[in-house]
């Protein structure tokens, strides 16, 4: 029997060993997350462990509602040790959670705790999380530099200002990652959501330019695009649900469409389809000329529970995997693109697993033009983001195209403790490659395998964004 | 090599071994099954071995199928020596398929066989079993007993008068199970059907109201609710081919849909979405009220095979998985009724494990409420009910959830002598946790692994259905 | 730690070994392949290495790609020995692909190479084979016969006139397999495509029919149909993209939107079905009159990359999976012919992984007529044609049916040298079935499991087709 969450945690052969030594200590890249910029900018403290962990996560939020926790005691206003209790008590029986396994791979990082965590201790583990976050130098640099942060991009909308990243930017700290800005332009494809026409007012005011037709909408867009680009920006982000492309749809369409939407009325499900359509084509290219990288999200369910919409808001664990078929319209998407000769660098996720076959082979479809891993199946996402999710990846990514050009984990977090879920994912790398090595399937060459190993933890990412400005 | 299935069977580890000599000998709480109440209550028995496993066993039947069997060997008259042995012929050959499990876990339970079926062998286990079978202690009570059943639920149509029940509740056999009515209310939701019109007529007949419409119906239908609940029903189950939920459908709608069904008129797809939409509706509140459970299955294509429906009828080894999307169906269904405060405590089945990311994701979005284990994603179910699948299903559920807090295992049979899918599934239970515990991923804390076992094994039901009257 | 592709490669237990000693020289019949009968019959040689490697093959293609190899290197007109350099490049980084597995298989069975391809040996590599294949009895002919091929299927259009497989036959000679045609007929299907006039005439010359509707393009495929046949023709092949029946369409709505077509007008979806869904139906009766066996091919989404369509043309390597449902309308074909007694024995085939259990299952739904294995889920095609893949089709179609009624792989292949994909099938194929008897789950009756391993290899193939003509 192994023992629990030691030093050779999930692996569990020599040459794993072996590879994981050789990634352990690389750098981290985290092309993709939701760290709050503003608390980079200003060094941020932290009131508790129960802030620090329970502050925002929705995870953990869905698990304790399954263990019957009251909602007092999840987004509610239940002291922070009630909250804390009541959350150790979920985690001693969540058996086979990937949360089980961060929670703790975080306490012995950040914390020096080795043991398990149960109802019993539960107290104890508070008191000594407590005891070093309330010391002066538990904060969001020092956390950043103890997990070897290189890089990091948050989530922006375009008509944000960027204040915090020119500020970490000027501020200029020894040892704090760089922080890039990620163009989200969401609100400005969502023309069905009511807030669409008072969304364009505010990116317009962002850009200085009145948006009032497709046009000026373009021109707002460029302008925006062309600030993040001088903040540093070299990544996109879409979250498609579902991704929707009509071959038909012009941009005549397409206007016509945001003017009735400007105007407040009601739009037609094939009028929708031609705006998005059209926008998102058009973005595509802009991306391209920047050079950026495009993210494309999908297959997500948002807001399945609209009495806990109204409680307690978005993001706040009522989300799901969605089953809608996507498969013709991504093409549809990318080849549009690729055939005016304006795809992007992009890469695909989708948190449903049933789609990993298609995503390994869709990336297939458009891989070349010369660029090693030009297209990528991102890692696996959210609900994905285990143990099981993480080996089916990497197992469908070599099955169907080159895994050694994969450009590895992101946390997608909203935690500055969560950066243990790389060393879950080099983990389980390591494991996966050296098992390949220890069954005959490949050849027992350290310096190939840790070239390979190295690649997918740090250097593929490295070169695919190049040298930041 | 391990033995054939030896008291180690599917134990791979010393962790599994301890925690299945744990659970071994819970008893069974057996919530969905489609056993005969008239059976119990008239204490059964049987011809021969081959009415017990081939006289209703369409997975059986199927098997048979594809290894070349006729149709006169399987559904047909030839004699039951014949059909066991074109059976055994069949199961000498079924490497790998759960049938060959089951089959030989009830030979040992109850005939004392401990060899393996071969077509060399099937005229001596022919011999055997039915020298058992004819004694006058081998009877429905006696099996119950044997397999330490503590409840059962039945699968009734709200029509019933459920006479069975209420004679097993009178008798009061010493040691015979409980045995509850499920209400399964397929005939009132399927208005598209040629015999929708008769069915409210007899549904009425039970009620002793006269249904003309849609008021009518639901008073019906309150009434059997009422009555179900009286004959100790807990729980409803539905058979959703596919979901549907038309959110623009209003009791009007469903009325007018009605009135024309009941006068013959033809139907539209909207006017079937919409009578199907307001009923389940209503009835998820009514059973709310009674705190019930609701069951809804997911995801089949049924009678596929529409020569061999008419020769044999349904439900004769021609359905299968279906790939109809639902996953926005069923969560618009989950949550009208949640958004109204009338969600009652739901387990959702599909039998395409396609679904089983979808599905373990989605009880997550209405768990809460202050009740564990509130939404529950039903065990691996009909084709799904293997090695693979019931490990497949217990790996999602840890994933996405909180699998401490799952029901765990029903039959779902037609036999009485399938309750050794209760060890099935008990020790695949334990070979999983015990591998997470060798593997260092969960501590070796017995008392809290047993305690996780045992709750799925047995008590999680018991509290989640609490006393029955 | 096994050692790198020995002779025990993917072998993991005794009994796995045992079964692999017992199956592994059976001779081999390859029921569906696109080997060019040309290159048969005039028994042909090849220039180089990079000809026979990388002439045709998409998968390698796919492969380069994504490690940044220009097209200039892949289907451009770069330098043989460049080309291979770029391959050799790209194979030392695709750790866990099947071709990576395949490329070394075919290295040591062809030119006795036991080495790992790296770009360090590629020129070393590439002299080694040219000096082989330079060689005169390095040709077609000694290619089939070392692989012991006993009889293959090429892949036709029913207006080929089989010239090639008729001077195979001729010729007759020693050791060359048999050569099936195939009756692929997807142009007659195709009534949305441009080119459906021209190929109308094509077809009808080759019956010496002047097909002007419905009757005469019925006359014709007769004709062609039974052409085949004298051919040795015992087997069908489509690709439906997806599937569709309509149940309401008649022969005459097909023979107006052929009419339509045939004028060079437009057709609606439901033209288009009506027509698809007829021809079909008629088809699968001729097939059956034949005694055919009809395979179809699902889940496909071809040509997804437009520009390198105008680029390089069709199967290129721009292919990839569709998650289009497709449950609802393969039942509706398959009872249609079913219900009329004329569906033929049928092997069905999905891209897409996730139609495993669906497919598993409703290969089920058909069995029966007292025929074994008479509807065969085909082996894991195409881009699923690797271990896991292999795997998982193996383990679906034992949970769900009688897997030892299995006709076994195929190679799908356009490469004289890509035999070795049946070792590859057949030591994964022994691996489950050892690991199955390893682990108590199949008794260790050697005589029982060498039956079951020759089945699947060689056996059940060879007895669903009979003794070829």
């Amino acid at each position: 029997m192994k023992a629990f969450m030691d030093e050779h945690f999930l692996l569990r052969n020599n040459t794993a060993v072996e590879l994981y030594e050789h990634i352990r200590d690389l750098p981290i890249i985290d092309y993709h997350c939701h760290l709050d910029p503003a608390a980079i900018a200003k060094n941020a403290r932290f009131r508790s462990i129960t802030e620090l962990w329970l502050g925002g996560d929705h995870y953990k939020w869905r698990l304790m509602r399954h263990n019957g926790v009251p909602e007092s005691h999840i987004t509610g206003d239940a002291p922070d040790h009630e909250k804390f209790a009541a959350f150790c008590n979920t985690m001693q029986d969540a058996i086979g959670n990937p949360i089980y396994h961060w929670a703790h791979l975080e306490l012995k990082k950040y914390f020096g705790f080795e043991g398990a965590i149960t109802s019993d201790n539960a107290a104890e583990i508070y008191a000594l999380c407590n005891s070093k976050i309330e010391k002066e130098d538990f904060n969001v640099h020092s956390l950043l530099k103890s997990a070897r942060v290189e890089w990091l991009a948050t989530t922006d909308d375009p008509a944000d200002n960027l204040e915090h990243h020119k500020k970490i930017k000027e501020d200029n700290v020894a040892g704090v990652p760089k922080v890039m800005p990620t163009f989200r332009p969401g609100g400005a494809l969502e023309i069905e959501k009511p807030t669409y026409a008072a969304y364009m007012k505010r990116l317009g005011e962002s850009a200085a330019i009145t948006i009032t037709d497709w046009d000026s909408l373009k021109a707002a867009l460029v302008s925006r695009i062309e600030f993040f680009t001088k903040m540093g920006c070299q990544i996109s982000d879409h979250s498609l649900e579902p991704p929707v492309f009509d071959q038909t749809a012009t941009d005549d369409d397409a206007a016509c469409a945001m003017a009735k939407a400007l105007k407040g009325e009601a739009l037609s499900v094939k009028e929708i389809n031609a705006y998005k359509t059209r926008l998102l084509s058009w973005l595509g290219g802009e991306y391209h000329k920047q050079n950026w990288v495009m993210q494309l999200h999908m297959a997500v369910q948002r807001n399945n529970n609209s009495r806990m919409l109204k409680l307690v808001g978005a993001d706040t664990g009522f989300d799901g995997v969605s089953d809608t078929p996507f498969s013709q319209a991504i093409a549809h998407i990318l080849d549009d693109m690729e055939s005016r000769d304006s795809l992007p660098r992009t890469v695909l996720y989708a948190l449903n697993p049933t789609a990993d076959d298609m995503l390994a082979t869709m990336i297939g479809n458009f891989a070349g033009r010369g660029i090693r891993g030009r297209m990528q199946w991102g890692s696996a996402w959210w609900f994905n983001d285990n143990k099981t999710g993480m080996q089916k990846h990497l197992v469908a990514l070599a099955n169907h195209g080159l895994l050694s050009a994969f450009i590895g984990m992101l946390t997608d977090s909203r935690s500055f403790i969560s950066y243990p879920r790389h060393e879950y994912f080099r983990r389980i790398l390591a494991q996966q490659l050296g098992e390949w090595v220890e069954n005959g399937e490949f050849p027992h060459d350290m310096n190939r395998l840790n070239k390979i190993a190295g690649d997918i933890a740090y250097y593929n990412v490295k070169n695919y964004f190049g040298e930041l400005k």
